[in-house]
């Protein structure tokens, strides 16, 4: 069956993902006389650098998602469909989703990445939380809070011990801004909501696999890093490999075994290939190889940018970090390219603009590096700030923000601190 | 076994229900020297009157939910417990709850009302929608949003309709206001976001029992509801009643047939009360008979309030009405009686004190009546909207509804038009 879309005869580019990277194309290529096509198995954009703040309570869903037929407003040759792809049958500039087939002329891959779960058996995987996406971070946020409803309940101490506490793993930017929003959490909030609970006793754990936190940044920020969790009370673990979670304990390879019930893999993703590309085309972290001008490697209209993409370039011999700057940037550079090609002319080659990076660890701290300089502290706190609130898309999302903020700020409180479960309906009961 | 709650010697008064009115009792007997548990399924209240501006998209569940922990921090005498009550042991002054038994003193069962489908089959019901927490209120927003993505997906011209149309059942200020936010979603929003789907055919169609729209109004507000309904294309249906839906098609009793999916039902609601009570007890619309003092009929201790409690008075022969400031009322007096018993005073008798009720139909417009006043239009409006953020609990709450309002206002837009289903992890897979 093929996807019902207004008949057209002009060229045809198919995005698959509303992320940072697809839609960069989308907005770059409005201008043009073709069809744009985005398709996203969400309806909405995720500023996925806020989902910690949603798991925690800081923020509701609507304030860091963007429904993308909003977007799409603004893109007047453009058409959203709500899908899920499947594969690709390039031979025949097809794909296959979950509502019918869709031919193209460009095809840009934009599918961004999952949890990385390394080697871990499915039985163990499935025990831990993520945060990737929306419904995983209100999953935590439910998670966490019912624990501690169940703690108040139970006399048994080792038990009570599981449901307090938090292991996070993974020491890059996630996990230790997740780990900072818990550290404030526990001093700030917790202890009022259940003074029947001893929250001197929880403890927050937060895992890396190397010799520091935040090891993509320089030394001097990892140790400030370190310093600010410490702070916030959390114990920071380095050298540390999670070898097993049972669901109660989690076991690590230096042979320690600590309490949790709670355990947050942020220790990894990979990319997110569609099914159909040869397997040659697929290199290290389950991303796609491509080359300088994102072509997948064999395809002269087939593109992959961002996290599920991989261009080997000098500095980056594995390729460009997984972050929202690679793939605007690589989005510009496609679209950019899309538009010389169908003038004749020729394509530029990548080259990507590294601004820095930042990561906050609770209330007034945080750590920044760009071209050299390092900052940390409070400075580096409203730098951050105003990074997320100007790339943050959308009036309404900004102003919430920023009002929730605001009053999480005064009154070292997070409201959302609710349970809220689906209802027992279940998904997509009504068929074509 | 026994749910823990920390050991104390004082008198205990067990509140069933974290609603409008169970929030009322705690409020007022927070200074005396006793133990009061508030017990709720949800760990937060519900403003319900605004759950249509959650499934419309025009407020996050986060602005209209209020976190009873928090409430809690404002009753020092208070202790909250996240539980489901399951049935009353009365002759020993115990309840039994999904975490375990608890004795009481005094015991208010102020546990609100469910959707009431009369005599339709499970089978028929189950394909409605209902809209009495904020779950049912998401799951309305995601269905709707869901059909308009299938309905561009197809040819069949019946069925795309069926797809567009929505029916609401129920003419109360619940299904009125719902009408209204959804005429103005097919003026404003809608034919925004799907170009390709034709919203002049969207029909909405509002039915009621009775002769007249909000027939528990005058019949001047009555007749302004229906036009303003009238302005906003919604068909509005008098002296009908829904027979059959089979989740395409909705049979009227007049033999005619509308074609819709989306059903929502808000044609009525029935008591909760809780198992274990005497089968005497319960009367008309499934509420627990109560005195001139909230008591249950046989027993000395103990109290049902609100949407629960059906109290026969002059005027109100079959109970007050299931509302908002009865249930307040009702909960002032008892607790202003309990704190009478415990100083051997006499208690009082309720008296409800009416002021007014009020519905809104879209932006601009409401009808509102109060001893005697009858105001339609912009005034109305305006009133509906401060009684509204004055009766809303918590600063936050009230903040984001104004700011969301404003900007709902000032843009013609509802931004909240997201699919957020939840992951696949099953609820509560903790145990303990």
């Amino acid at each position: 069956m093929e996807l019902k879309i207004p008949h057209s005869n002009k060229k045809r580019v198919v995005i698959i993902g509303g992320g940072f990277g697809g839609i960069e194309v989308a907005k770059r290529l409005k201008d043009l006389d073709i069809q744009t096509i985005l398709l996203d198995k969400h309806n909405y954009h995720t500023f996925q650098p806020l989902l910690y703040q949603v798991a925690t309570g800081g923020l509701e869903p609507g304030s860091i998602a963007y429904p993308l037929r909003k977007f799409m407003q603004q893109i007047p040759n453009g058409i959203f469909r709500y899908a899920e792809v499947l594969s690709i049958q390039a031979e025949k500039n097809q794909i296959h989703t979950n509502i019918g087939e869709l031919s193209y002329d460009f095809l840009i891959i934009a599918t961004g990445s999952t949890t990385n779960f390394f080697n871990l058996p499915k039985e163990t995987s499935s025990k831990m939380m993520q945060m990737k996406d929306i419904p995983q971070a209100l999953d935590i946020r439910s998670f966490i809070i019912e624990n501690y409803e169940n703690a108040l309940l139970l006399d048994d101490v080792s038990k009570k011990q599981s449901l307090l506490n938090i292991a996070i793993v993974g020491g890059g930017p996630t996990g230790v801004e997740l780990a900072g929003a818990i550290g404030e959490m526990k001093k700030k909030i917790l202890p009022k909501d259940y003074p029947e609970l001893d929250f001197r006793k929880m403890e927050i754990h937060i895992f890396d696999a190397t010799d520091r936190m935040l090891n993509t940044f320089s030394e001097r920020s990892s140790k400030r890093a370190s310093d600010y969790l410490k702070d916030f009370d959390v114990n920071v673990w380095v050298n540390t490999l999670v070898t097993d979670f049972d669901g109660e304990k989690v076991y690590l390879n230096n042979g320690k075994t600590i309490e949790a019930q709670t355990l947050i893999w942020a220790a990894g993703v990979k990319g997110m290939p569609i099914e159909g590309l040869p397997a040659e085309n697929i290199v290290g972290g389950n991303r796609i190889a491509v080359d300088e001008y994102c072509k997948v490697k064999g395809f002269e209209n087939i593109f992959a940018i961002g996290d599920v993409a991989s261009m080997a370039q000098e500095n980056f011999p594995k390729g460009h970090p997984m972050v929202a700057p690679v793939a605007i940037q690589q989005g510009t550079l496609v679209a950019k390219n899309i538009i010389a090609t169908l003038k004749n002319k020729a394509p530029k080659p990548f080259k990507y603009v590294d601004k820095g990076s930042m990561a906050t660890v609770g209330r007034n701290r945080a750590v920044m590096e760009s071209k050299g300089i390092k900052l940390g502290g409070f400075f580096a706190w409203v730098a951050w700030l105003i990074v997320h609130i100007i790339t943050l898309i959308g009036f309404r999302n900004k102003l919430t923000v920023v009002m929730g903020w605001l009053y999480n700020y005064i009154t070292y409180d997070r409201t959302l601190r609710l349970i809220i479960r689906p209802s027992k309906r279940k998904e997509s009961e009504q068929k074509l």
